[in-house]
């Protein structure tokens, strides 16, 4: 990684202040037969790149940092609501067939279903659809709650959390989209949806990113 | 980003690079009247992180990368050979319920489809298997060659591409996966399956890396 790709001095440096931090730039420079004049762009490199602290009257110590920890620091600033998606809800009375319709014509992959007070009570992925679809019900006549997965097994997320929270809740419970919910004395009001089309989008906008 | 935020000095001299490059320290300094000593840190900061690049006898120039592009770096460097999943293929004869039957067993989102040679000859996803199912066809009837995406309709990639391109076509084309595969004299064999699933994953790993 270009950012930060330390030469052997660096590293020298980083090594002692890991293992005997705090510790002076005085005493760094001693132990490498230099000068503090010499050492002080190395050690101004590594307090800028986040290896290294400094306290006044104290000296240097380890951050714990790594280069790619540094990176992680960045993405982890990404959040839901910068991200989300317009959710497509459906009524928890509709028929598998009309659900199934709803889904193509919104061309979404996960449907989240609500009462009549418009609180989150279900979601419909398409393997639920196409589940019930090989089915030997009638798609007309059955509704929605009957195949749905039902509250309290659904993983939701709040428009504050990080794309990297629910980027990893996609991947440990296997599933494709996220409701974004807002509490409510009634219950969660569908406000988003994340998915792993915004994580993918999210992925090649940080891959492009220029002059901003 | 904590990785490099510059100060009001450096941003100063990246201006001045930027309109000016190739520039000598000297030159720098005076236009900033401070003494080349004092700006070493600085200048030793701002070509270790990429911002500037410096020839000997020609002086500081401007990469034209800020700390997003350097971000961007990292990220391009990923490929598709070490993130992508095994592969799960149909033969082009099986019927729409063996299909879905299969996807079922796999846990996947979308079949390749090969012909009697193993040569890709189309693409399943759950969408094309769903709007099958709500057809009026006896899905033990119909063939999946019928209802499938064929070549050349078909969005592909090889190992050694970035994980950058594919996510980049994956939003593109509106579409969950693509196959991996590898150039034969018959056509291409699909070695790999890359998914938004792995793109997530990938964005996990990037949020978490640590001390490796």
């Amino acid at each position: 990684m270009r950012t930060i790709e330390l030469n052997k001095r660096q590293e020298q440096i980083v090594q002692i202040v890991k293992e005997q931090g705090p510790i002076t730039g005085e005493q760094i420079a001693e132990q490498l037969n230099l000068t503090r004049a010499t050492l002080r762009p190395d050690l101004a490199i590594l307090t800028m790149a986040g290896f290294l602290d400094a306290r006044p009257r104290v000296g240097y110590f380890y951050t714990g940092k790594s280069s790619n920890q540094l990176l992680s620091d960045h993405i982890n600033k990404l959040l839901v609501k910068d991200h989300q998606s317009i959710p497509v809800v459906v009524n928890e009375n509709v028929s598998v067939y009309d659900a199934i319709t709803a889904m193509f014509l919104e061309d979404v992959g996960t449907l989240f279903v609500v009462n009549d007070k418009s609180i989150l009570t279900g979601v419909l992925s398409r393997k639920d659809l196409l589940r019930a679809s090989i089915g030997k019900q009638d798609l007309n006549q059955l509704p929605v709650h009957i195949i749905m997965t039902r509250m309290p097994n659904i993983t939701w997320c709040e428009k504050e959390d990080t794309l990297r929270d629910v980027a990893y809740r996609l991947i440990e419970r296997q599933i494709d989209a996220l409701p974004v919910v807002k509490k409510t004395e009634n219950g969660f009001e569908v406000i988003g949806r994340i998915t792993k089309t915004n994580i993918t989008k999210a992925f090649v906008t940080l891959s492009r990113d220029d002059d901003r």
